[in-house]
């Protein structure tokens, strides 16, 4: 049984964490932590865990933690994420980072893009993606995983083997995201009040979400290309989901069908990603890790759709999937 | 033309009546009112009534206000509202309060429902509650109106007439109210928070919400019978629309039919009410004025069913209704 | 392994039995049948369930079925569920019946509501009815177990310990009941078009719902009194959740705490009931088999509100605790 | 007062019109038709209606039609409707037309994308589409007028100004559209109906939707550039609303500002188009004629969003728009 502690466990990725670590067979849940003092009752927090759990939120140490427990899931905002897994790590704990701290190589875009210098700049570089179907051998035994965006999940995923295979070229590619709600997290805002954000459908930050510079590094790194994306976020009047629908250039005349095998060739043994003949829908894979993907060739473009749960692909699932490589269980257990 | 002013200008039903008002003939808008010194323009509070309204939102006294207005519409809350009322009226304006503060007509059931003391309790009982199916000639000519919450609106046109009329008994009334979440306000709150509200459904404060005493009050003083009804609300997962599911004992053997003659009988004449012989939805009475009512007997109990728009006919609409009485104009002017 | 199979497995309730299905350890599924001839992979009926599992839709016989499988989830429509019932008890199959077919005792209170002569009339009487939480020793080892209605468990574990007490009064008792759109089944109706039920609240059916004479035989007969129930359903706009509340008199003073402690005591060891002292929202339910119970006094009515997923507590969780027992399995065996 | 009809009355976008037209002083509505004979009252067929007008839906020919109406706002799908349109004509009726079928000028692109000949194709490249903002000139006086899609208003809006300036390219142009669902019509399909649409998120018909070439042709023809858009449409769990993120490369070195002064300059009379600096949500325009607009520049794109309300400024709205315009009459009339 592996001892783990959850990080900053007031949100929904925390919520959903907690539910999928239930279910898993290899894991016992030993302590949760918030940044305040008020020692609630995680059934106080998440009622629809009550029964499930007993446990209080407290306001651990790093070093509280890594006396109870052999892993950790950090579900707390950047910079603070990156102060405590340092302290984990010396303290031995393996860590699953759900923070941007650690998803970025280069502290200067870091810098850039969230406007505070790195606190832990030196193992930026060396940390492994925690994208599985990318970087799945990295990930085993791994000791700090950065658990991927979920904006960048389903986009990389979409495009990565396209580009790769260079049937589509690295410039000018357009990412037009829809997310549901939830993505925005659980503190109350004007623009996420119910009323506001029902029967409402915005963009968001287009050229200046931080999710941007994410997609462009893992997809030039993996796929050995330069590339510069357009990315532009909208919000979906949804709990859940994530749609992306990306816009490449063909670099050469290809088919639909074409564009469907490289797919489906690159994912043909992956257990989490479906590439499907019909444009899928969020609901297709709500409360999955599922990722599925379709494609079609339009006036030289390549229009990839690719769908996922953003708290489960895109957050809590693919951190057990990413815990289960870690600790050589099986890749699917507790998220089937 | 009367000038007329909006305090407290910055929630949805400071919108609703803007947008109504800005189709009234005889009215022409110029003052809003916050309590805030930041002088937004309406377009960014409200972005929906850009290019229909240049003005701005301002901290003014009553006395500047009552410079510039004939008539004002009072958003404020209870008693912020009372104060600037006294106030207004001395000055010779006329008002429509949407506040509670002038629905009771005591100043001992003010207080303890709404926990403070009333700063202007002899004008209480002599306020007209601004319900022109029952009040019709009070509010013609007054100088202040109380206009009504919306869960009385909707319970007490439900029940009014068959109260009076006898056939149902007043003790051991339900009423299962439901309504959409714009009716709890502008101010984001955790449990309006999209992704708590939304596929959600709750009930809240049974027995003890503040429109409790307002029914009872109207339904005991028109009908001459005490009540005490039981008032259950519940949050709906949409933006407007209320619906009452009102439940009391018949008095005497009586038809279906029997019980929409005596709705039928009441409001025949009315033009916002509508007596139907379906179960009406939120959405028949969405972005009007009406008030769908239905009826039916089942095992000894009269159930009615009533359906309005809670940012309408319970509140901005009613308020224009009862501005249209007061100045003599027709009823239905800017309402349908 | 236990084999079983699904009839009628296009629904909703059967999608969701399959997800259960799927992660139980003690269950093969082997066979999925429909009315139609399409033979349709169940990855094309249900997207959500590519690569989960691999079986095609086929219009098999009772006969066929009792073939591969030892108990069978039965998702048909009354009326035909019992033609097929009956076969496959006569073939040693068990069955777990979704239908009403068999959850009334009374072959002419099923004509009267159902509209068709019963065509297995004396089973009706000795067939149990699947709700752990008042019939657990009749369902351990049944062959045949009557699966509940939504509404009815919800109103059911609400009302039947106070009853059972005595604390409440068995007349008049009004249940105002609300549920989520999954619960009208699958078919497009126009009432059920998105743009028609979004933004949308009404009722329907006041005092000629089926799950009415369920909720009174069961009320009734466990309970050892004669309730007579007004049932008055509501469509909320959202996907699955259902709230009762419920309205009853109290026999005898009684505070909310002295109505509480019955309840408390009654469900203590219940694994899927929490008794709660707020007002639970569905979401705190959803996807969970859990039933969540609050009770208030109020003018001396007990108003009790309970709150489940229509499609798990209501349907398909149910059936499988159901399941459990009649096989011996640890009751909450893949619900949890 | 002009006499007008509505061909095939039954629809959101009747309704809707209907709305409309009850407010307009110069309409007095005269007949209503549907392909049914089933006679029944516009309130059984749109409740929110009832008390408002007394006629009902009548089975009529074009001639009737003619004998009481001037002019007839045709509801009609795409075939029937132009069938109808050259009858009206020829009886000396004003017809503004809501179907496809006048919107195109080439009978050999009409058949196609639409799949059938077209039934009077010497009336089509004379016909003026009916989008003001393009083709007000035209449109006054004119006899017949072609209502525009409801995603091409958006795209063209968003689009022409830019490209009539020559700052963006018109080559490989990817509009990505995001409609609500009362955009798909009234008729109960499977993928509408609300368990299934709410809480999704799905892409439709990309490079398929027969709104793609009504872009082209009017973008190409009015901006005097070849056109080839990448239309991608998807469903937004929502009643109504309408948002298009276009995305073009520049053809120079232009600012964001620049970019908004271009759409600025064209609009700055125009009463129903908004151009903002922030990113406009579909609620700012919902139950209104507003389109707003803006757009930013991003790595040598410009990035345009445009929001409107399907059912208004997307069909009903610019309806009576083009009515104004054709009549004379305040081009604002009954749409502030």
């Amino acid at each position: 049984m592996i001892r783990t502690a959850v990080l900053g466990a007031t949100g929904y990725t925390a919520r959903e964490l907690l539910n999928l670590l239930l279910r898993h067979p290899e894991v016992e849940i030993t302590a949760l932590t918030t940044r305040k003092d008020s020692r609630l009752h995680v059934a106080e927090v998440h009622p629809s865990l009550r029964g499930r759990l007993d446990l209080v939120l407290e306001n651990l140490s790093p070093q509280e933690v890594a006396e109870r427990a052999d892993c950790v899931f950090g579900c707390l905002p950047h910079g603070a994420s990156a102060a405590a897994v340092s302290e984990l790590l010396a303290a031995d704990c393996r860590v699953v980072d759900f923070s941007a701290d650690y998803r970025l190589n280069d502290p200067q875009v870091y810098a850039k893009w969230y406007g505070v210098e790195h606190p832990d700049p030196g193992r930026m570089p060396e940390t492994v993606y925690g994208l599985p179907e990318l970087y799945r051998d990295g990930i085993r035994g791994a000791k700090l995983v950065a658990n991927p965006g979920c904006y960048p999940t389903a986009a990389i995923l979409a495009l990565a083997p396209l580009l790769k295979q260079g049937v589509i070229s690295p410039h000018g590619i357009v990412i037009d995201a829809k997310s549901g709600i939830s993505g925005a997290g659980r503190s109350p805002k004007a623009n996420l009040h119910f009323p506001e954000a029902n029967e409402n459908l915005t963009a968001y930050n287009i050229g200046g979400h931080r999710h941007t510079p994410e997609i462009d590094q893992v997809l030039s790194t993996w796929a050995d290309v330069e590339t510069n994306v357009i990315f532009s976020p909208h919000l979906i009047p949804m709990d859940r989901g994530e749609l992306i629908t990306a816009y490449a250039d063909t670099t050469k005349e290809i088919t639909t069908e074409g564009l469907l095998e490289v797919l489906r060739t690159f994912y043909s043994a992956e257990p989490f990603v479906r590439v499907v003949e019909h444009f899928p829908g969020t609901k297709d894979v709500a409360q999955t890790n599922f990722c599925d993907i379709t494609v079609c060739q339009v006036n030289g473009k390549a229009v990839v759709v690719s769908a996922i749960d953003n708290l489960v692909k895109g957050a809590s699932g693919a951190a057990v999937q990413n815990f289960n490589l870690m600790y050589g269980f099986s890749e699917t257990l507790a998220l089937l």
